[in-house]
This record gives C-alpha cells, structure tokens and sequence, in this order.
C-alpha cells in the first residue's frame, strides 16, 4: 500500500476547512463538519487499505492487521469533537498524527506483527450534551450515553443514529472492535507549562479528576422599575452573588483548583425585567479528589443557605471524572525514546480531561503532550509550531514500532 | 351605533387568548400577536363607527368626531406592546380601557363637542428593539427611530414596514393625525404601593427617569482546565464583580434608585471553555435627574477601572428619559372625580416608564392607576381585581366626560 510521508498538516487543513476559520472550529459531535471529519478520515484509511470499522456512537477504528499476533492490538488516537468555537489541534492532531505514525511505519518496515489501531473517538467535549466521553465510553463498554437533549432540544439518540448512518458505505464494518493492550494518546498540552519550559514533549504522569455543575436560581421576575430594590427576588443578582462566593471558597481550598463557570442562561433575559431564572455551569478540576470532594461539600453548603423562601437552588453534577494515574511503565518507555530522539521533554499532570481517562481502566495507557503557545486552547487562537506538531508524531511513531513489531 | 356596555374584560380577554397563556403575553412589537392585536382593535373600531387611523409605525388611533369643536381631541390610550413573557394588563388594560369608556359615553350621551380619541400605541417596552416609546415618539414628532436590529437581526423598518401593511383594508385611513389637548393614561401600577395601601386610584404626580446601558467586558477565552486561575482573562468573572460592585454603589447613592441587571449574553457559552465575552445591561431609574447623573458617572469610574490591558470593558447608553412632572390642573380635576364617585385613591409616583412621558411634551397630561396584586407585573402572575379594572374605568369616563361634553 502506497504511503505519501508527511501528510500531518495536509491533513489537519483538510479537515479544519470544513469549519469557518473566522469563528474557529465547531465539529459538535454528529453535527454536519463532524460527519465530514469522520467521513474523511475514513476515505484516507479506505485509500490505504486500513480496515475500517465505525461502531454505534460513530467513533472510527482504522486497522493495519498484524501479521503474527493480530488479536493483539496496539491502538492509539484522541478524539474528532470539538468545543463550541475551538481550535484546529485539540483531538484532531491525535487523530491525524496518529494515522500518520502508523502509515509512515507500514511504510518503511510494512505489516506490524501486533494490529496497530487508529481511533477517532466520536465526542469526548461535552459542548453539546451534557455528557463527557461518550464515545470512549461506549468503546469500552463502561458506559452507554442516552436520554439526553442539547440546547436546541435535539435528542442524542436520534441524532447520533442519523450522523451514523452517514459514515456507513462499501468498506465500512459496522461494530465495536476488541479492546486494544495499550492506548497512546498524542494532545496538545492546552496549558502553559511546555512552552514556558521550552520542552516540545510532555510526558503525561497523570490526568485531573473533574466536576461538572449546573446551578438554577429560581426567583422571582418582575417589573425593573416599580419593583423597590428592598422587594426583589433577582434571580441573576442571586446567582452572581452565589459565583463570587463558590469563587472565593475554591481559590481558599486550592490555588491549583480550576473554577469556571463558563455558562450561564437568564428568562426571561430582557432588560426592563428583573430575572426569575437563572441557570450557570461550573466546571472544576483538581489532581486529588480530596479537594474536589471538599469543594462540591461547600458548593451544597453554599447553595442551601442561598436558598431563602420564595427563592430556589438547586445543584446538578452531571460530570464526575476522578483523578487519573497513567502506566508507569509506558511513560518510562517514553521518556527513553525521547532520550534516544533528542527531544525536549518534561513530566507532566493533564489539566484537561482525555479519553486517555476512560481507556486507562481497560488498556495499559500514556499520553505525548506537544506544547500550545501561550497556553491557549478551546480557542481559535489556539496553535502549537509545525516542528513541535512533527516531534510529537516521531515519539508516538517510535513507541508504537517499540510495541508492534 | 349600538355600543354593549362592560365588555371590558371580554375585549381584555379576546386579545390575551392570541398568546399563550403558559408563558404570559408577548406581543412584542410587530410580531404575529402584536398585529392581531392591532387588527381586532381596529376591527372593534370600524363595528361601532368609529374613524380608524393607522400612521407609519403601526400606531391605531379610535376617533368619535366631535360636533361644536371636532378639531380639539381629548385624547385616552396606552400602548399594544408587552415585554417578553409579560402580563395581561400592562398597556392593553389602557387601550381596552379607554375604548371602553369612550364608547359608554356615546352610548349614554350622543356625540362629543370635541373629539375623542382612543390610542393604541404601536411600541412602549423596548424589549424587542434597542429602542422605548418608539410608538408615541413618532406620534409627537420627537423621533423616528430607525436602523436598529433585534437579537435575531431583524431590521426594525423591515418588519415595521411589513406588519403595518397587514394593518391596512377598507375604512383604514394612513396617517399621523394632528396633536391633541390633552391626554389621559389609563394603566396598573406595576408596583405595591397601591394594594398596601388598600386604594382602588392612584393619581399619578410624576414619572421617574430612567437610563438603560449595555455594558460589554472582552477577555480572552481559554481552556478551562489548563489554565491556571491566576493566569485568566475571564469575561463573566470580571462582567460578575463589575455588577455587585455596581450594585453596591447603585444602593448607596440611593434607596428609591432602582438597578437592574435584567439581560446578559456569554460568549462562547460553553461549560468547559472559560468566557471570553459578555454583555449584560443595566435600567436604572429615579425621579431625581441628579442621582441619575451620578450612578452614570460611577458606572463611567468603574468600567475604567476594570479594563486592566488585556481585558476591554465598554458601556453603551441606549436610553435616556428625564423624569416628568404630569400636569397638576388635571391631576387636581381627577382628584375632584375621585371623591365625587367615592374612589379611595392615593398620589404617587410612577416607577415606570410610560406613553405619557412623551406626550407630556405635547399635551396636557395625566395618567391614572390601578392596583397591581403584590405589586407583580412584566411577567405572567401580572393580575389587578376586576372591581380595580371597572374602577379605573369610571374615573377615566367621568375626566373624559368633563373634558369633551
């Protein structure tokens, strides 16, 4: 099977094109540039000959068999979502590099003993429903997301299979494959550290658990002007007093607890009416659960002494990731071959939650880091240097021939 | 013309069945509701004889021409537009009221020496458009707005241009008839005053002034687990503190200065990407023009202060009416009719804004309340007691009686 080296960046411009450069990406899963991203990759694995396998949550399995021992798998990739308004590495450049390493490998040393693994997870965000990882999560049979709507009302069952049954063609198998021996993630870091190290490799030891809330504030919506101040049950002014509190009691538990409150809706949201609801997220994150356990007591706490009659708080966790320990042997693995290659590189924790997550409790699992520049990610500015984007795939390329072949 | 008396809350009733009584009125203006309630008014005017007037912002005007003096009009009215999810009386009770009691005094006592008019005026609220009273300012010839969009880009001529077509048929005439002598508004309190006091009237000495701004912060948007919470630029967490900080100072500088945050956008408003945009607004209202001032220029320091480079916070005043002081020789004449038919009343401020502000410009103006139950309006459980509605009613007969008789 004929391979072209070096289509990393080719590649990441093809699919980053299917969304508007201006506002960022937007590959929400099962959204229309999401099915143009799977459907793509698809066509490159079908092009090379891969097997190509798409199970019922639309995550993508592009196979090289093995020779000897093909039952076992040596997988590696990220996911094909995007936040709302992301940026063109975040998942994506785990895919695309993860395909390229496999391919540059078949190339020069042709079929592995092991079967190397592509995975392009179908959603791992969060950003349209509230649920995390749920592609990972079907894959490995812990958990089957369902029930849920987006903010349009849309429901995830029914647009997962309409997204689904656009990536089914000849070639295609539809299923979910067995579970692979290992699990390498290739991610940009998202975070400050490499860059300011001026390291272009980080070895991930561990990934945060994290928290996700959503607080409604139910007050009372009358008139802005004939209402006195001393008679209001201001459901936003509830809610902005409450966030400046949790805020504080974060910042008090752990300078390195992550506290965001990165949504928030008003009703009726109309500027001569005082709010009667008001709902906002809080996402927050921390490599000992401890605090986090700390954290949510004092959210409960905070909420039910706000909560004074006629007014309502109510607290929804909907996320509960725990802090993750990636394999010890694996990242020694790493660290080595990245002597070996000259590479920069540093140890460090994830501060944004992976599928790695989810994969670590059926796989032997790590994951390479490149640096992002000032740190900036979930943003369109989000950008990490071309030879930083190469150093990355060439360990991910030398860890997976370590193991396959 | 045959004239059934009382149908005052059969008529009230008729146009608040054209929303849906779940989620309160909204007959925002120009909208499907808005222009069916347009349409059976001018109906209801066209069945009983009455001249049927329609200008170029979809104002309706009810005339019974005057026999001796038909080129002076004692003029009744309030406005057809409600806010969003608002209640049933606010501006209609005034339309329908007026009509009401119109049409009682040419059933008891023939035609009018002077003519009478009811108004219906087109736009009060601002809660579809940027823009207040766009109806009466047209009316008096103070301002045309114009150039404007609501949230969903709509162009506010566009859609005015379309919905006063369908205004239009036989017996419709289009135009802007000339200034009355004076004006009377029929309308609830919106607040408590009148219901703790026990008083059926409120006899309106003044309307306070009020000022609306959109105040926009731009940060920068990040991840919300990598980032380090000391490392942020976080546009809802500077737009939170901005409004507690605001408030406090709002409370300070006075006790009757009413703040409210009634509507606030985030940008990209997703749970896990931290805000790299918000704008909120911000009515504020008082009888003194002085504390107005004031609270501006604090609202001015403030924003300053807190556009610490990266972070850009903007403020944009969009609304801007001075208190009025109504006219006193009506107030005093209703006062008379008040006791004359054994009306409790009460003088009293409004904390609203209203048509009559605009028309005070213009025209000899007073306005006349009904008790609001504890004081909830601009929202569904918006409600006045049927004798209160009647009472109204009666005091704005007998003024007209004595006015135009």
């Amino acid at each position: 099977m004929p391979i072209k080296t070096d289509q990393l960046e080719d590649r990441l411009a093809t699919i980053n094109h299917f969304s508007n450069h201006e506002i960022g990406q937007n590959r929400l899963v099962y959204s229309s540039t999401w099915i143009k991203g799977q459907n793509q990759l698809i066509d490159w694995g079908l092009a090379s000959g891969m097997t190509v396998t798409v199970d019922a949550y639309g995550t993508v399995y592009l196979d090289v068999i093995g020779s000897t021992v093909p039952q076992d798998v040596i997988a590696t990739g990220s996911h094909m979502d995007t936040v709302v308004h992301g940026g063109p590495y975040d998942g994506l450049y785990g895919v695309i590099g993860g395909l390229q390493a496999i391919q540059n490998l078949v190339s020069r040393f042709g079929q592995p003993k092991k079967t190397l693994r592509l995975i392009s997870f179908s959603e791992e965000e969060g950003s349209r429903f509230p649920a995390t990882f749920s592609g990972s999560k079907h894959y490995t049979g812990f958990e089957d997301v369902t029930g849920i709507q987006d903010q349009a009302g849309n429901d995830f069952d029914a647009v997962r299979k309409v997204a689904i049954a656009k990536l089914n063609r000849n070639g295609v198998t539809a299923g979910r494959p067995t579970l692979p021996e290992s699990f390498t993630e290739l991610h940009i870091e998202q975070g400050p550290q490499l860059s300011e190290a001026a390291c272009q490799i980080g070895l991930v030891t561990a990934i945060v658990g994290q928290r996700r809330f959503t607080v409604t504030v139910n007050g009372i919506a009358n008139h802005a002007g004939t209402t006195p101040m001393s008679d209001r049950h201001d459901a936003l002014q509830i809610a902005v007093t409450l966030i400046n509190q949790l805020r504080t009691e974060a910042l008090a538990l752990s300078k390195k607890l992550t506290f965001t409150v990165g949504e928030l809706h008003v009703w009726p949201n109309t500027s001569n009416v005082i709010p009667g609801k008001v709902t906002f997220t809080i996402d927050t994150r921390h490599v000992d659960e401890r605090i986090l356990n700390r954290f949510e007591n004092r959210l409960k706490t905070v909420a039910e002494q706000a909560a004074i009659s006629p007014v309502k708080v109510a607290v929804n966790r909907w996320v509960a990731d725990q802090p993750v320990q990636l394999d010890s042997t694996m990242l020694a693995q790493n660290e080595r071959l990245a002597q070996k290659l000259g590479l920069a590189y540093q140890k460090l924790a994830s501060g944004a939650g992976h599928d790695s997550e989810i994969m670590s409790r059926v796989a032997k699992t790590t994951m390479i880091f490149v640096p992002s520049i000032n740190g900036i990610s979930h943003a369109p500015q989000e950008k990490t240097a071309s030879p930083d984007l190469h150093a990355g795939v060439r360990l991910l390329q030398a860890s997976l021939k370590q193991q396959a072949y």
